[in-house]
């Protein structure tokens, strides 16, 4: 009976493939992807755009969405952060011998123990962490993957030390181009195993804010956020924070791995390569107001009492100049008040005055806009891997 | 755009209820279950049993499965145990002045303050929870919940005091039935309105291993776990121990409320009000062994290497006296070895020697028996809220 349920549930992913064109499309599936159900494209779209697979589901229970009502505290308290898992979580003895290898295009490659890392320079920065697949599950078609809606972020404050004068202290030989993290965690996607890893380019990985950290919120990692070690990359999405770090390679060549050029693009179709995700698309979010029914997760509020609205905004390509807020349905904004950004690397508080005047059914949305000029749009632009969804979120409110 | 997904997504729920046995079904549902979608029974069908929808993916996406890997440990590492959330997780200051009122059929009311537990009686206790809705996934047809399949439990070391001498000092009146408890977590759930609440018959209550408890491995309670304070009641599933504690009340007779009298049921049909769900059955649960693949976490082992096999075992009926595994799809069990229990309180570990002898696909399944004779099944019984889905478990493993 159990093995009944298997079965369909390896039909229904065959299915999925099949479904939008045919045994053809099926047999294109390269033969090296046999571990990983297809991805849909336009072509071969997922099984609905409205349901969601029981694989799915599983990814969702292991992975952490950050539990919204926590937007209210400048520092995602612990474990309320949200958790992307790639493979399996490593574990590994706490102790300061804990080494990673930093080597390539270096004049003096090293073994670089925790301990040797806490002699560095230390810092405590909070910095913002969000998922490249975030509203995944508001694209259609949508990619089989973990099917985020708004939830994949955070800000701890970690304790580390900045990755450049590390690098610096290796010495990076002329032809350096870039810097290939990679984690102790190990899996298969799109049918190649691999560790899980990740490059920089080198300008990218000398910038402020990069960092070896080993606390989140004054203590060690969280064994799934990469205890003992982990990389932190705050204006890239969280892809980039490899966790579990087992060693730096300085490389002279852009990297091919499956992670960069397979996975983590923004691309239109399967023939189409698409081009690699990297910085945070600009977004905001709002803590929900009133209480809610344990299942819909839709919420209640009284009508007349003035309810302070709050919420937090970053961006990836610099800091957060405005957010707005809508409290109706005819697309009217009005300005939200902005505190100082909790540290240059993580999020803008903001708040906004409402009293809601008439019973019935409502929707709260808010949106941001960076100094770059980028504003959080109605709804993002749709790509085949369904990365970067960063459309304005809609709350469903009922004043009563 | 999202506001037609919004409507679509309240459209698909609407239509779940309607499907299976049209617009009558769907109009009988009672009024006050408005705030609720309505949970499928045998005559009105879910959406599908294959397929979850977003609302309930946004609920997995809040509570968190505990990771399988962590099975290797005895103690769940901290953030991998499973988590349910009813409504929002309420916040409060770390202070020893949090308080909570013990009150009705007793002799002394009062007031207890986290300060004043900390100077009773003080155990550290291993203590297996798990959530009753476990494997509700496999359930068909299915409710609309929390769509767990087999990840909803973990093992922390809580340190605590025992209610049971509470109580005494307290002094229950002649006449007292049963003591409720309270939680600061509010929201409505089929349409009532409510604080968190589950009662316990006065004989459980009093019994060993049941406390309150403020820490878990080592530190206070993380706040979606039930910061600063959380009733712990070992042999029943999850729901029965109370986070947030905001008032213990003694009470002469069976307790009413919705979390008792309406979710939480073991029940065959709307019309059929069902047995209340209390103590956990009987289960076990094993490590996934070699890598995943990291989308449909399928597993991958080589071909003629021993794999220990290993994993835990637990029952609410008492303890553990076998574990059997299956490493073929023919039905066929050896024993595995035993470790002892962790706690009284908690899970019994195993292990199994397992050498892949040909390559292809394989199933890996475990089951227990507890003392009082009670057998992991196959396949458990159906009911109508997916509640205490224990069968056994079925992992696909690729040998290669």
């Amino acid at each position: 009976m159990r093995l009944e349920r298997a079965l369909t549930r390896r039909a229904l992913l065959t299915r999925g493939a099949a479904l939008g064109a045919g045994a053809a499309a099926a047999a294109a599936v390269p033969a090296r992807a046999a571990h990983t159900p297809p991805r849909p494209t336009p072509d071969r779209p997922p099984l609905s755009s409205q349901l969601v697979s029981y694989e799915e589901v599983v990814l969702a229970f292991r992975c952490h969405g950050m539990h919204l009502e926590a937007l209210q505290h400048p520092i995602t308290p612990l474990g309320q952060h949200f958790v992307l898992i790639h493979f399996d979580v490593p574990y590994f003895a706490p102790t300061d011998s804990y080494s990673f290898t930093l080597g390539g295009r270096v004049r003096t490659p090293m073994t670089v123990t925790l301990g040797d890392l806490k002699k560095r320079t230390i810092v405590k920065q909070p910095s913002i962490l969000e998922c490249a697949g975030v509203g995944r599950s508001y694209a259609h078609p949508r990619a089989i993957y973990v099917p985020w809606t708004n939830e994949p972020m955070g800000v701890y404050e970690y304790t580390g030390t900045p990755l450049k004068p590390l690098l610096e202290a290796a010495g990076l030989l002329d032809d350096a181009v870039e810097v290939v993290f990679t984690g102790h965690d190990e899996g298969f996607d799109l049918g190649t195993r691999h560790f899980f890893e990740r490059a920089l380019p080198v300008d990218e990985a000398f910038k402020d804010g990069v960092i070896l950290a080993w606390e989140a919120n004054g203590q060690p990692l969280l064994p799934h956020h990469g205890f003992p070690l982990r990389l932190i990359v705050p204006t890239w999405y969280g892809m980039q924070s490899v966790k579990y770090l087992k060693s730096i390679t300085v490389i002279d060549h852009t990297y091919q791995g499956v992670e960069q050029k397979q996975v983590y693009r923004h691309g239109f179709s399967s023939s189409d390569g698409g081009r690699p995700i990297q910085k945070k698309a600009v977004r905001s979010a709002m803590m929900p107001p009133g209480i809610p029914d344990a299942i819909s997760r839709h919420r209640f509020v009284p009508l007349g009492a003035p309810i302070t609205l709050q919420g937090k905004a970053w961006s990836g390509h610099g800091p957060i100049v405005r957010v707005e807020v809508s409290t109706n349905d005819r697309g009217t904004w009005a300005p939200a008040n902005l505190g100082p950004p909790v540290s240059p690397h993580a999020w803008t508080p903001w708040t906004f005055t409402w009293t809601p005047r008439r019973r019935g059914q409502t929707v709260l949305s808010s949106r941001a806009t960076d100094a770059a000029g980028n504003i959080q749009p109605l709804r993002a632009a749709w790509n085949q891997q369904g990365m970067a969804q960063n459309g304005v979120e809609r709350i469903g409110v009922t004043i009563e």
